[in-house]
């Protein structure tokens, strides 16, 4: 790696960013008036619009011709294409796909989902997924030959070749599939980098870079069919060494307990799924056996559903106490849609986390409930993409940039 | 935080350290012959140099009338100057302090220590520390009026500010002291800039920076009056949104277990400090009341002695397999004396982990003794200061700047 052509290239990418966030600001503008604007010169302004003319991320709209004082050629006015994909998110889940594109201005252009069967292969996953972007650029104007970056998010742990042993089915079923032909494929059909990762990843950089004030350190977990869990340290996603970082549904909170279909016994996920939950309220004699069933039950204060809970969360809250213990995070974000419905669940984990952590409140995190819903994994996959420089890693984010992509 | 400026001195600063490095590597040179080596242009390398001169990094040592072929102004030679201090590690222990001192080219020039009282307060470790340095300069020549950086490595969590209702005591007798003094006072003793930081956490980098091959990823724990920890993630100290990031010895192992000086019960250090250690095997009968007697008694094979070594490590194998669950280190490292004394130690830990992770192979760390010594923490320091820009977070070192300062 020859650091100073990335720090040229930093540069370079920089001065872009500022001409992007002044024309999304602004709208249409003259190369001077961007030059005043962004405080660069004519020269630097003129390379950078022509590499945007180039790729399709602008337009010129018209010349100032109408509105010129004095003499003098008119000069042209520049502007975002809104109908030029320059970034795109995909989100494979386990039932469905979902796409969000964004312009050069990392504006949302166009998004949507496409369902497929759980034990669809790639092959067919993947044609869901083109076949959806066809339809979004069909349905919004939207034209891809002009890709930047594409940023993926899958089930289980990524890099898939870190866990070559892992059992059939331990991180469901796509993962032992071949999907490490899922960057290949759409890097050929689009022509742009690919970047790939785990979905509980990207949801939790979006996480942390959402809302209010963005945090540099944030710990999510998702309770879902298994617990997904990761970590965002310093502002950046940790992948640990061989990509298994922020499995927490794998702490064993219960030593010789039920086997989990990792292959140990115990794991946090085999208490705290959502199938296990309801699981547990059935052996308790609460008729539960949908997330709707789950929501009436909390909703008349069924107690032993409310006890299920309480446990299920008391046992999250020790793993989330142990590992605020070990890095600290300023946020704790608990996604899946049953930590919505049943609010005692993150009160529960406020309350144990509490005794796990020193007694005093700078130890504390804050903790709540994801504020985009498991849906919303592409928007992560977005935010993580125009972070993906490594020339970034570790800079600040101009605030504009950080969030535009995501919802308010 | 202004980019371009941040990437102009980086620029600069990668330039000096290519200058630098080849200094160190062939000795006096002409700002031709540099310029040559590092393929920078004449004016580049006259500029670097004048500034290297002017700070007293480098000498002018002859010139190269004696060798020069041809007609011409001889040219001057110039040489690191090694007894010009440019950086110092300072590591404050409980009884001692040690300081180490490097040049321009992260050489060690100058090392020692100098003891103190564990009741000592700040000004008089502070004064321990400046006699230290200035006998230093005395018996290795060694000046320090050009120093560039200090870093400085103190008990407890830091910045000191993010638990200002910690009980006193709970992190040794100089927590609750006046410790923000100690930048100030070096600051203004040596008109350097100072970084300051939890020991253990310097003691992890100068781990993740020696020995064969660098890590990225790694998790030191050391047990010794308390049990520390700190986290090394994508080669950087991980210090938590609040200062307390790494404090493993109070996660809680044993529910309702012995009280702690933290306030909470059961924590990792009630079971796996030193003292707790020693109390233990006192319970069972063996008379150990120093590190000297406990190794005799390890050497002779008590059986009392080994069983509660082996529950100790057995605690504290759980509480790094959950902490690896959760980030997935390439390496984790168990520093403290005792560590060295002990090895089931080690060996009971690496069981441990191997049952509270994954059963597969990419998923479990390499788990070994700390190379460097508990009195090593300055060159941590040190090696935390070559790493200190911020502008340097994130991007490769040269290796040769990684690894020079420490021991083979």
């Amino acid at each position: 790696m020859e650091t100073p052509t990335e720090v040229h290239a930093l540069v370079r990418r920089t001065h872009k960013e500022r001409v992007l966030r002044a024309l999304r600001e602004r709208g249409a503008l003259s190369r001077g008036e961007i030059a005043k604007i962004v405080g660069l010169s004519r020269t630097t302004v003129s390379e950078i619009t022509r590499d945007l003319l180039r790729r399709g991320a602008i337009v010129v709209v018209d010349t100032d011709a109408a509105v010129r004082e004095g003499s003098g050629r008119p000069a042209e006015r520049l502007a975002l294409d809104p109908r030029s994909a320059q970034f795109m998110g995909v989100d494979f889940g386990h039932r469905r796909v979902r796409v969000a594109v964004a312009d050069a201005a990392h504006e949302i252009v166009a998004s949507g989902r496409q369902r497929y069967q759980e034990d669809a292969g790639w092959p067919e996953r993947i044609s869901a997924a083109f076949g959806l972007i066809d339809r979004l650029g069909d349905e919004c104007g939207v034209h891809f030959h002009a890709l930047q970056g594409i940023g993926i998010g899958v089930t289980g742990p990524y890099p898939r070749s870190s866990a070559p042993h892992a059992p059939e089915g331990a991180f469901g079923p796509g993962f032992a599939a071949a999907r490490d032909d899922v960057d290949v494929s759409f890097a050929e059909r689009f022509g742009a980098s690919v970047i790939v990762d785990n979905n509980t990843r990207f949801a939790a950089l979006a996480e942390a870079i959402t809302g209010g004030g963005a945090v540099d350190d944030l710990l999510y977990v998702r309770l879902s069919d298994g617990v997904g869990g990761a970590l965002v340290v310093g502002g950046r996603l940790v992948g640990g060494a061989t990509g298994l970082a922020g499995e927490l549904g794998h702490v064993t909170i219960e030593p010789g307990g039920p086997l989990c279909r990792c292959g140990k016994a115990g794991c946090l996920e085999t208490v705290a799924s959502v199938p296990a939950i309801m699981a547990a309220c059935r052996v308790r004699g609460a008729d539960v056996g949908s997330l709707d069933e789950l929501r009436s039950a909390v909703e008349r204060g069924d107690p032993a559903v409310e006890q299920v809970l309480r446990d299920a969360a008391s046992a999250l809250g020790r793993v989330v106490g142990m590992v605020a213990m070990a890095f600290n995070p300023a946020e704790v974000v608990i996604g899946g849609e049953i930590a919505h419905l049943a609010p005692v669940i993150v009160g529960q984990v406020t309350a144990t986390v509490a005794t796990e952590l020193f007694p005093w409140a700078a130890a504390k995190p804050a903790i709540r409930c994801a504020q985009l819903s498991d849906d919303d994994g592409a928007l992560g996959a977005l935010a993580a993409l125009f972070h993906s420089s490594p020339l970034f890693a570790g800079y600040p984010e101009p605030a504009a940039s950080r969030i535009s992509a995501l919802p308010a």
